[in-house]
This record gives C-alpha cells, structure tokens and sequence, in this order.
C-alpha cells in the first residue's frame, strides 16, 4: 500500500462499553476492544475515549509485561502523591496524581483501519492506563468512521 | 447505547475561532467552545485544534477549580524555566518551557459527538493550556465531521 | 472563515510509508509528509500513525532548529537511563526511556485541512521524535478523511 488506496463511504458505527475494573496500572486490551467492535470498513479510523479523568489511554509495547510494570514505577515517581502545595486533596492522595497523569498520556485514541481490522505496528497494543487505586469500571466511547 | 448504532452520512463542517486572551495557567473552555459549534450531527467527532506551539489543549475536570491551580503548580515545576543548557532562550524564560509543554498535552482533542451533543464523561472538560506569560488571543480550527 | 463551511463528500484515502533513518532526537519532517499526500480536499483531516513503541510524533516550532535541540537535552534529563528499579533492560539502556517518552508524546497527530492544504499554524511543524539511539527506517500509516 504505498500509493493512496482511495475508498467511496460514509458511515459513522458508535457504541459505549465499561470495561472491568482494573487495579492501578498498565494493562493491555486490545482484545477487549476488537471483541467489542462491529465488522471493521476497508478504510476508516477509530477513535477511542475514555470518559473519565483519572485514567488514560496509549500505545505501547503489547509483548512484554515488565514495560507496563517500569511505566507503573516511572510515572509514580515522575507524578509523586502528597506533594506540600497541592489543593485539590480532599479525594485522597492518588487523585491529584491521576489527573496530572490522565492529561499526559491523553484520553483519547485514533486508530486507522485497513482492510478490515485495526492497522497497528507489530508491536503496538492498546493500554489502559488506571491512575487511580481504586478506579472502578471505566467507561469508554467507541467510535468507528469511514 | 450498548451495541453499535450505524449513522449513514457525510459532511464536513469546519470553521476557526480566536478565543479571548488568557492568563497562564488552565482554563476550562468547554462551554466557549460549544457556544461556537453548529447543530451537532446524532454521531460524529469533533476536532479541535490550538495553531500555536506554545499553548495546548486537554481533557480534565470540570468541577473543580483547584485542579486547574495544581495543574499550573506541578507544570511548572516539572519544566522549570532558565534551565543552564537551554538555547532557544530568545523569546524569554516561559517559551522553551512553554514548547515542551506543549507536546507534552498535545495541540489536538477528539471528541465523539453522539445525540447531538459532544459524548464527554460528567466530570470531562476542555482545558486550555496557557504557558506564556502573555500568549495573547490563541486561534483554534474546529472540525464536525459525521 | 468564522461561520462553518459545510462540504458535502465521503472518502477515506490512505497509504503507508517508511520514513528515512533518523538520528536520536527530534526531525521537522512537514515536507516530507506533504511531498507523500494526495491532492487534498477542500475540507477534511489528515491522520498520521507511527507504528512504533519506541518513537512519537509531535507539533511544535518549525523555524529554530534550537527548539528541537531543547527538546533532546530536556527529554533526555526527564526520562533518563539506567533506572536502578527498570526490569525492561534486555533491549539496551535507551530502550525503556524510549518507551515512556512515546507514550508521552503520543503515536499519532491529527491535522485539519482546509481549501486543499494542512491548516497548521505559522508556526507549527510535524515532528518525528526518534527515541532510539538506532531506530531505522520508521513505518506511517497516512489517512486522509473528508
């Protein structure tokens, strides 16, 4: 596919789904979401929205868990809880940190989609990111156009 | 909406903006920026993009305002100004650091449209990112697409 | 254009491309992705995915080479080597780094078109972050929706 591959359609697929609860950290669900989503275009993207802001989406490495486990210890250290100057502290010391780190990494992702299925790198695998240490069912927004 | 809903449609609606000058820091927008959204499509995605290196846009909570405070006083410890090996240090001591916060929240925000309005979670907002100390009117491009 | 211009039009055009080797930091490749586009509608987006854990894309400052230096030094502090508590360690000491900062930056930009062209900001440029100290030939998928 390296000359532009031109496809005639219009269509937008929209669907919510809550995933089950997550402890805090990184975990890989690709399958969860290609599970959840309709019979994929030729063409088309996906756009996926976590509705809350003490969690996060990303790409990452799908193969070997011990990078979900160094992202856990980085960004604890990298965003540390009970820093002197933060006010917002009433909903416990790991929502501050959630929201710092949920707007880092983002709350939405956008994926192409090519001959039917989603067109990721070999190594690439959709995260959950869990910031906080009790987060609960995270509802998310699928949305397929093409 | 617990199964897929499929829209048959196709259009474009796109239009710029200037929002009004803000003060550095984090500012909730989103009720600007439905106020300059056309009649939303039952499913779609909107698009918003900041044409400024310097300034960003993010999801976060909308209730809140000492969030926002915490958001500024994190940020700004994280990329301190006046950093010995900076270069690019013409432009004043807040617009290295102002770059690179930059990439770090991202220029753009995806947001599903779904029922005719934006499908955000209760506690989503739209942030502006402001990291100049005097950044001016800062423009957006926003993009309906069903 | 401060009213929305409506454009009527349904189609996905997409293409994958390898990009040219990179040294470790950060690269303007604007030209180089529009050299690779298709005629563009008068109103769409263009969406570009890196299918790699170990690189990012970004917007920022396309005029001062300076900028980008900036950005290896600062990024290269931020996210250093040889954490004492990383157990992803087999692939080399810039390998884990690399990790975290492309889900820092993010995997993928989205940029409106308009009247034909991408419709970035004076100042906003594409670019490829090459975490790796070797990354080679990096893979993009080039989706233009309208």
């Amino acid at each position: 596919m390296n000359t532009f591959v031109v496809k005639s359609s219009a269509m937008v697929q929209q669907k919510e789904i809550s995933l089950p609860p997550f402890s805090r950290g990184f975990h890989l669900i690709t399958r969860y979401i290609e599970q959840e989503l309709p019979e994929l275009p030729e063409q088309g993207m996906l756009n996926i929205l976590i509705k809350h802001t003490s969690a996060g989406l990303t790409l990452n490495e799908n193969a070997d868990p011990s990078v979900r486990e160094d992202f856990e210890s980085f960004f604890s250290r990298m965003v540390p809880e009970n820093q002197s100057y933060f006010i917002h502290t009433m909903e416990g010391a790991d929502d501050m940190p959630a929201h710092i780190k949920s707007s880092l990494f983002g709350a939405s992702l956008n994926i192409p989609i090519t001959g039917g299925g989603l067109n990721l790198g070999t190594w690439q695998g959709i995260y959950l990111c869990e910031f906080r240490n009790h987060g609960g069912r995270r509802r998310l927004v699928l949305t397929v156009y093409s």
